[in-house]
């Protein structure tokens, strides 16, 4: 049970090119393609004829033509060509997706077209502002979408799952942080002054002992994390003071359910330093690669453990506020969104 | 559920060789070998006692030795031996089933022995007729077998899934072709005059530059396809002229489920030209495979699709009359066999 | 459904080192670590506050610390430590099970740890009685459980299974065993006189050419093996006449559920003669190895054919008395657990 009335990350821009392109988001197989005007249809990977997959069709102009028994579908999903007869039944149609790209990243709607509000799109403008940097991060959960979005709204795990990367001390886990409940997801002041700095921020500047770091962020609903982090020398008012010199980054993840089993992941780390040098960008990259599969090991050995015995009761501990509220607030979401 | 009154083909007949060999069979795991005088027998693979394969077992004479506890079976799955004691339970036996041997094909009957008519058996003659040259083609789809009738009711889907082996032109798509619903299958006359060569027509005839072509077949419960296509330079009378010059083939087909989920697929071309010249047989049964292959990337495909929504909906067309009667005969005959 | 209130083995004891061991037994994954005592502690391989495996986690003096939020845990089970927090709720605990180590195996108790009375674990001394030698034998079984113990309940498969490696003649199998009913499984008396020696004993002692051979064993509850094995010159007396100058046996075997569908298999076969010589004890060792390997090719392929057909009804033979016993008190002593 998915919610549907949201917008999801389906993809990132540059993966949808000039071919066709095929994900199953929320355990729907979904076609996607761009038009001659370059805008991306998404469509039910599906034919409606006898179930043939889209994406062993052709891209023709604005439309796809299925290529089993050929039928072509408009960017609207209509059939608008059957060859071996003339009568286009009013039913033969595809669903179609409300689709926005933004920032390079690719929203999909699936649920009620006619709430497919672009205003409700978050801002993740970092991903292409010139002003910052990044590249694009992709990779497959073998696990729940609420396993990493757990994940994602508590940051304790830092000292244990990642000393090595993006976390550090015992003491950052110790950091109480400020969790403040939001209509549509949690916000989370975490930081922590007069710590040492996390490994990679060592690697960049071997130079610092003591630095203020903060990790302060959204966590919005389906799974969307807007972060301000950073770190910066000890005694300049952390976050709230000037970021000059500071490590500052706004990063962008995205959490979207493939299966109930499976969880697309996507993120960035745009920096607003070094950005004339690709290979600071790239090393700033590989840490992240590096942390996330870190993750991955650890959510992964916990799907396993879950699956065992799903019914499991676990002992929630202070550090499960976030995670709590979320799951409360995605719940309360899909409940009012079945009743509707 | 599958109909179990009919005659399957169950293997080629030279799978069938000095050993044991076995195929799962609408979902049931079979034996076969062939006896001292050369009869192919088929047993449930399944000893009586504790269920181990017989098909690990050992051919001595004409019975299977259990490799697990020593019990011997006869052809006709009567234990005559058991090594530990002498006397032998009646119910000591497994299931024996009528085979019948025909131009290199074996056929089974999974459902009553009593029922089990050799002059129910098709007439594939041209598998070893003299007069006609073929090499015995077989694939596994993944897939229920019905998606793989489905495909062999139509051949609209020739133009798309095929346009480099045995398509050819969307015209041939648009062909209407008669469809006359058998009380055991469909007979269908598709035929098209003065179109351009399928492309592997071309390759045999490169001086042929347009032709009158056809296909026309049986499609007969369970599963077996018996055509006869064919391609002649245009103006000769196409399939009811002179066949004279022409490029004439007999194929046989046969499909038979191994589970729900997945489909033996049998199929030869014979072809009453060239056939002194293996290279010419080796090149047209290289055509088939080609072919044959797309198919299985579209149905596996299919196949895929339906396993996220086994319930879907599909929006019927006119090409689906063949299809549509095939079906409607076999759950005619399953819900009558069942009700028996 | 398992026997809970026995002792399994779970594994050999040099399988637990230095660090972390992790196992799933009767369908519930094990974590096993050497305290500082070298003592073997048994945990639930789940933390309790979000289910990560504590086999990712890490060895600290006699705990074990999650490596997701950092959690403690002792010996007992018992949280000890939680970074974020001072509190610790007194539900934050891992299950502990009982263990026992002896003679190379460690046995734990997965039912109720009040009953767990090392009084009930079997003598299986020989293991590392000075005077024995053997090596340390695992495999893993695609198969329930009572597979595995019907193929040791029934040495008649000797002579099909094995007539290359531990088996011999069909009169082998002939021979009749005295199967005695014991409250906890079953006693087997199988002996032959005047028989050809076992492939295996030919091996070690080519200049026999007919002996008196026998396995007399007990196959405990829950599927605990312990044999006297032998074979000597014929005219001897065999079992009950002089052991000088015998081939003597006292194998160790024990069945363990991994899951409903898998099984541990632990084996030793030690053996009292060339004692300072550890090449005979490799190859005697060999012998088990590839004797097991057929057990496990018909085993595994009897799983096969119970999957088509799990309610398969089976043909009772005499060599079964064993087995029917085994299963009977298997299933009794289930039942009754069950009812408790």
């Amino acid at each position: 049970m998915f919610l549907k009335n949201c917008w999801y990350v389906a993809a990132w821009s540059d993966e949808i090119g000039d071919g066709l392109f095929s994900r199953t988001l929320l355990d729907t197989p979904i076609l996607f393609y761009r038009d001659t005007a370059g805008r991306v249809v998404a469509l039910d990977n599906r034919c409606c004829h006898r179930a043939a997959p889209l994406s062993l069709g052709r891209l023709e102009g604005d439309c796809v033509r299925c290529m089993y028994h050929g039928l072509k579908f408009d960017p609207s999903g209509r059939c608008v060509e059957i060859p071996m007869q003339e009568h286009i039944p009013p039913q033969a149609r595809v669903r179609a997706y409300p689709v926005e790209e933004r920032s390079r990243w690719v929203w999909i709607w699936m649920g009620d077209p006619d709430k497919a509000d672009p205003a409700l799109l978050p801002d993740t403008h970092w991903l292409d502002d010139p002003g910052w940097r990044s590249l694009s991060g992709y990779m497959l959960h073998q696990a729940n979408y609420l396993q990493v979005a757990d994940n994602l709204c508590d940051f304790s795990h830092f000292s244990f799952v990642h000393p090595e990367t993006v976390g550090g001390s015992v003491a950052y886990a110790r950091a109480q942080p400020q969790v403040e409940r939001l209509a549509n997801g949690v916000r989370i002041i975490r930081g922590l002054e007069g710590d040492e700095p996390a490994p990679f921020v060592r690697k960049l500047r071997p130079e610092w002992e003591t630095v203020d770091r903060w990790n302060n962020y959204d966590f919005l609903v389906p799974g969307v994390l807007l972060m301000d982090s950073g770190s910066v020398p000890v005694g300049r008012g952390g976050a709230n003071g000037s970021r000059e010199g500071a490590l500052e980054f706004r990063s962008c993840q995205a959490v979207t359910p493939e299966t109930a089993d499976s969880t697309h992941y996507f993120f960035a780390q745009p920096h607003n330093f070094s950005i004339d040098d690709p290979e600071a960008t790239r090393r700033i990259h590989q840490v992240l690669l590096d942390a996330f599969e870190e993750d991955r090991r650890i959510i992964s050995g916990q799907s396993r453990m879950l699956a065992h015995d799903p019914e499991v009761r676990m002992v929630p501990l202070g550090v499960d506020a976030a995670l709590s509220h979320f799951r409360w607030v995605m719940n309360k979401r899909i409940r009012e969104e079945q009743a509707a």
